[in-house]
């Protein structure tokens, strides 16, 4: 089966994407990375002195694999588009995630910031991936504003609580011209494959691999779980049923 | 990471276990089974004619996997008794899946004839595999009567629902000292990751890979589901957060 | 609209139920079955000292309601049908609610046990009201044996979970033709009005009421929800919808 | 108990607002609204022939009902806006409550469009309820705006699916400041409790009461729901709890 993915300006062969916070060290970091089979990790700007701590962690990412800075911190628009740039200038490239959020608490995405940064970005030349609280009419305007895939979120980051805006997903999912990549709360293998079932162009997942007993381990499940569910949906969509059916003829046997 | 798998006197290295039933024809049932990895295919004893159909069957069925002949159609312990006795008789070993259904309409399973059921052929030296109604003082009655596992429902079958019992599930699994296979309902690679993720020992599919529209691609994305579900149970149990924790640090760089 | 109910040979007006247990003292007790507008209440016989408390605790239930004893404590059919003869001499009536639990963990009904203890207490004349963990066949030989009314668990006693049961409750709803009444795991009124929308014939209540803040508020809740939904059953099951509907129309006025 | 509930201007007993859509008729429209009990009533101003049809159905409307005349069918800030000023200039009172849809589908409302109407119909004294895709930082913009309440919905509107965005409407209801109304996708009775359960302040039903069988019965039975839910949030706040716990004393008695 021959299903890659073409996202930003990348043909992908992976649905699963990585993010990096998390890991207890960086040797982990890459042989999860690895064990995941990703094309794409995020790695977030904030974290990073220019030319320390950064550069390092950089070392230990597989070289074959895009980076996806992400704009992590950032209150407004303002703010993102200024770290996306200094990411930039550093020689990480043109793909940006947006994170905009200034909600402490639930730590959720500020959409009319967001479509903000996307459009100045684009303008920019930046491939941005903005990630977003689920909303249609967001969903929308990201699209037109030229994001190169809408990333709505599944439950509030680092919760692990799966897909729990399924219905606003799905909508999103049926009306997007874009790629959709499902971001934050998939704490499970099976919400990622959940996710891709659905219809969804790929997922990223960071807590639940880097906060594992084993994360390299947990990396390869994921990725597993993203195949699975890939598979499920380009074959046909089995409505659940409202009737029990017999896997086995039930008569004529015995009698 | 070696994770084999005892269950009757078998070892085996995929927890998938995969119904015959309803595939088009016989050369997309053996392929299928080829993709699914699977060591174990249930079979049911009543679509055969000992000497016609059935051998035919067995036929397209690759060497390496164990018979799991079913009793579908059995509506009592002596019907299912007897079928059982034909099975062996007819050279297709020792393991029996009891089924005993009298519902028509929903096709659920008789928990009190499964228990006669299993009583009297682990007493004759079957490897007895029931098929029951989630309730845990049943699952412990069949521990007893010397099951090799118990094969609780998910849902009724044939309806791709999912995991509709799962609390009642949840509850066996923790209680039971014998392998737990979840059957019935899984109409999804996610249903069959969230079983295992729930600690399950193994699952078995049928309908949703049967009538995929390509059951060969099918029957893998369930063995990734089933392998991704099961590295997440021996991984950490990642309990659901009821606080958003970022994945990324949230302070300091820009200020 | 009358819809008065019949059940056992009682006419209620209430198809709410309410347990007697873990109330604070007796004097919120008696408010709040007051307060429920209830016509049956369950007493645990156990706690009787039957020359003592439990004639003080008689006292303080409203006079107008029906006893229903429960042999809480039971762990076999023997011990069962000993507890009710027991309430039966010391003038509690004909009534008696089955419960028969030998799991100390999850407190799950055993069916087995319980379809025994209903056939002979049926045969002996009381009006039989067995708690069950839902499971068709169960149900069916339950009616088959005399019962009054089927009831079974939505979720674990004293859980508060709700109707976790849901899918399985609804096929005994759907199947029997004797009355439902779902108890246990009752948390909230929402989950009380769910299990009456999907035509439970009365539901009972017991932890979420007793260990209320104020019991005499929640028993009016109950009460609310229970009506309520009992009306939305009678009325249109509306089927929930997969495509969108304006409550006002969308077009012609400002164009 | 006293709780009555202050929003807009208004003091209110009731925290069941109805909608007066998809009636069959006016008479029976009337009858709902005084068996709701209900103190609000939406009413869409795009129906209207101010000089016909819609005078006449204000006559219908019982007379001690406040009217919350809603932009149904607006598409924009601009549209809504105008059809507000149109209401006011009618008579109407007020409130408005603020509707702009462009999804023509799904008929989900537009977050920015509505924060931007919110903002200039406040400034234009009007008492306002903008209806919302839940968001949280939609929900402080428009607190933020003067918004009088926040109006998020539950499932898009007429499916009657009940509380699909519980996750995000929770967050909504934990960190605002006016008073959150729930609206859209309310089916049955349960789904009103259970809003109200969370924390709500109150709910606005339409479709499943005007096309219930009985639009009477069915008023009455969310009236019910919706204090019960509203009891029931006052009182404890049951968690769920992970281990079952016996209602009545499980030991002692027969041994």
């Amino acid at each position: 089966m021959n299903d890659s993915f073409t996202i930003g300006n990348q043909e992908l062969t992976s649905r699963l994407f990585v993010g990096t916070g998390k890991f207890s060290n960086h040797t982990t970091m890459k042989e999860a990375i690895l064990s995941s089979n990703s094309d794409v990790v995020t790695v977030a700007l904030r974290r990073v002195d220019l030319s320390g701590e950064f550069q390092y962690m950089v070392n230990d990412i597989p070289e074959h694999v895009t980076y996806m800075p992400n704009t992590s911190g950032a209150r407004t628009a303002d703010e993102a588009v200024r770290i996306a740039r200094l990411g930039r200038a550093a020689g990480l490239g043109d793909w940006v995630k947006i994170e905009v959020i200034s909600d402490q608490k639930y730590l959720l995405p500020d959409n009319e910031e967001t479509i903000r940064a996307t459009e100045r970005l684009v303008e920019e030349g930046f491939i941005v991936f903005p990630y977003m609280s689920p909303d249609l009419m967001t969903a929308k305007r990201l699209e037109k504003a030229g994001a190169a895939a809408v990333m709505p979120l599944g439950a509030p980051i680092g919760t692990n609580r799966g897909l729990e805006m399924k219905s606003m997903i799905q909508v999103i999912i049926n009306e997007s011209n874009v790629p959709i990549v499902v971001d934050a709360g998939i704490g499970q293998p099976s919400h990622a494959a959940e996710a891709m079932e659905m219809g969804a162009d790929a997922v990223l997942v960071n807590t639940a691999i880097a906060t594992a007993q084993n994360p390299v381990e947990m990396a390869k499940a994921f990725d597993l779980a993203v195949r699975a569910g890939r598979i499920a949906y380009l074959n046909s969509h089995l409505a659940p049923s409202e009737e029990a059916s017999a896997s086995s003829p039930l008569t004529g046997f015995l009698s």
